[in-house]
């Protein structure tokens, strides 16, 4: 069901949530430099609708809201801005993974990177972001895609999407830079760091070719810790970014995605690793944890 | 005087010499994103010619060469790719600053970080860089050039190079981040450090506004230290980057930025606040250490 004054959406449709929302207004949404559209977020950052109201109650208990979305439910509420239409003959239990972290690895290659044709990348964390960034890099038309794993089991998966080897830190006493420097003749054009850890950050800006290789970071690290390397590195030519949501607009890119994925331009059934029903949903975290899986849909 | 095979420079040219060479063909030359020429890099780095020899002695001793210039010298002997031919009728000693700082911060601002019109940029440290930036980002058309300094002497001066205002740090009892974030609603689009203050980098950084803001390394730090943010300002689409040379390839663009000067589109004379004989250079560095030179030449 749709409220008052919603016009863009209406019941019977298809819809992805977003987590970061398209307003069209604020002047996020009015450049074309951002996807971090700021209409809502002090209030999403909150856990509530822009109203300051939450909408989810549990034994008479105000529960807040996650991220805009709370998508662990059978029933949510969410403002107009944050969900997308999209193809109703999209499978919902696969494109429902175009709502992140698809989405995220994907734009990072194509939006935030800007791969060019023939270059050479290299991934930290080849989870289901970091697959999603080798997809990217294939479809801009790098010509070397490294996976760099400590689970070597993730390499062959990879291969699926783009990569061309992989590298296990844990095979060599000295550090991957290094590594990587010696393997590609001077370092990589593109590195992107998937897992959310600082030192993998680090070593993921000094892989980079002096002169013009570019670092996104994507992982989130954990509250309070910080990157750092030595200034002479971007003095001499490398250049530290990072992405959210890969860079997309969200409300009008989502459903593009979702027709690529129709077109089989994009892989989507193949991020799919295990499907499972919401009583069994700490399970699929557990898996996931354990990097047993790449991603488990909920049936809800 | 030229040497054997020498083709591009003959006896009677005036040329200015070249910290970073040109020479059109290691894979930096041949690449449109660096002008960091590798071709002589090891050997100017230990300080002799590429043939591994020094042309220098003193009193029997042998002395290394200083970044492939040499040039607190009346004689100096430099490769065909270290010196660059330039319009005859300049200057020598106003144009020989373009062999360095004022190159330097104009092209950080053009090159680097590329400035767009209408845009707002702050600059830690106004000495000859920073007021070379300024230049740049006006240039550019920039709208707001904020001078960041703890000496406020050098704000009035900045106006000549298109500084709008000046930021004392020393007046506020909070962050600078904080203080221009606030000033510019949400951040800067460019900022730029020409101190080598690691701490004065972060600043920088994190005075960019989230979703654009490019922070542009150009001061050198000393040796050792490191720069560091927390991951989430790379993430939320500050791009953090560097220059060496303000990015111009450099036998191809000094003589370039000599005619910008003859056609009085770049300030040069303006820098030149003191003149001093060889015998003098140590008060050179006294003045430049205090704070009361922007540039000194140096007559030899």
């Amino acid at each position: 069901s749709v409220g008052e004054g919603v016009t863009s959406v209406q019941p019977g449709d298809h819809v992805i949530p977003l987590y970061i929302p398209q307003c069209n207004e604020c002047k996020f949404c009015k450049s074309p430099k951002t996807n971090l559209c700021g209409k809502i977020r002090a209030t999403q950052g909150k856990g509530v609708m822009p109203d300051g109201t939450s909408r989810f109650k549990c034994k008479g208990k105000t529960l807040l809201h996650f991220m805009g979305c709370s998508t662990f439910s059978q029933y949510t509420v969410v403002t107009e801005i944050s969900v997308t239409k999209v193809n109703p003959a999209a499978p919902l239990d696969k494109v429902c993974l175009l709502g992140c972290g698809i989405s995220t690895g994907y734009g990072a290659a194509l939006n935030t990177a800007k791969v060019e044709p023939g270059s050479t990348c290299a991934i930290w964390g080849l989870g289901a972001v970091g697959l999603a960034v080798a997809m990217g890099c294939k479809e801009a038309g790098a010509k070397r895609i490294i996976g760099v794993d400590i689970n070597p089991d993730k390499f062959e998966l990879g291969k699926k999407f783009g990569l061309t080897e992989g590298v296990n830190p844990k095979d060599y006493n000295k550090p991957i830079q290094e590594v990587l420097v010696e393997m590609t003749d001077g370092g990589l054009d593109y590195t992107f760091e998937c897992i959310g850890n600082v030192a993998c950050m680090r070593a993921a800006l000094e892989s980079c070719h002096k002169g013009w290789g570019v670092s996104t970071i994507i992982g989130v690290a954990a509250a309070g810790q910080e990157i750092s390397t030595r200034p002479f590195q971007l003095v001499t030519g490398r250049v530290w970014k990072g992405t959210a949501f890969g860079g997309w607009k969200s409300r009008e890119s989502v459903p593009k995605l979702v027709d690529s994925y129709m077109n089989k331009k994009l892989l989507v059934d193949e991020f799919v690793s295990h499907n499972l029903n919401l009583d069994q949903i700490n399970e699929a975290f557990d898996l996931m944890h354990a990097g047993k899986s790449v991603r488990t849909v909920v049936k809800l």
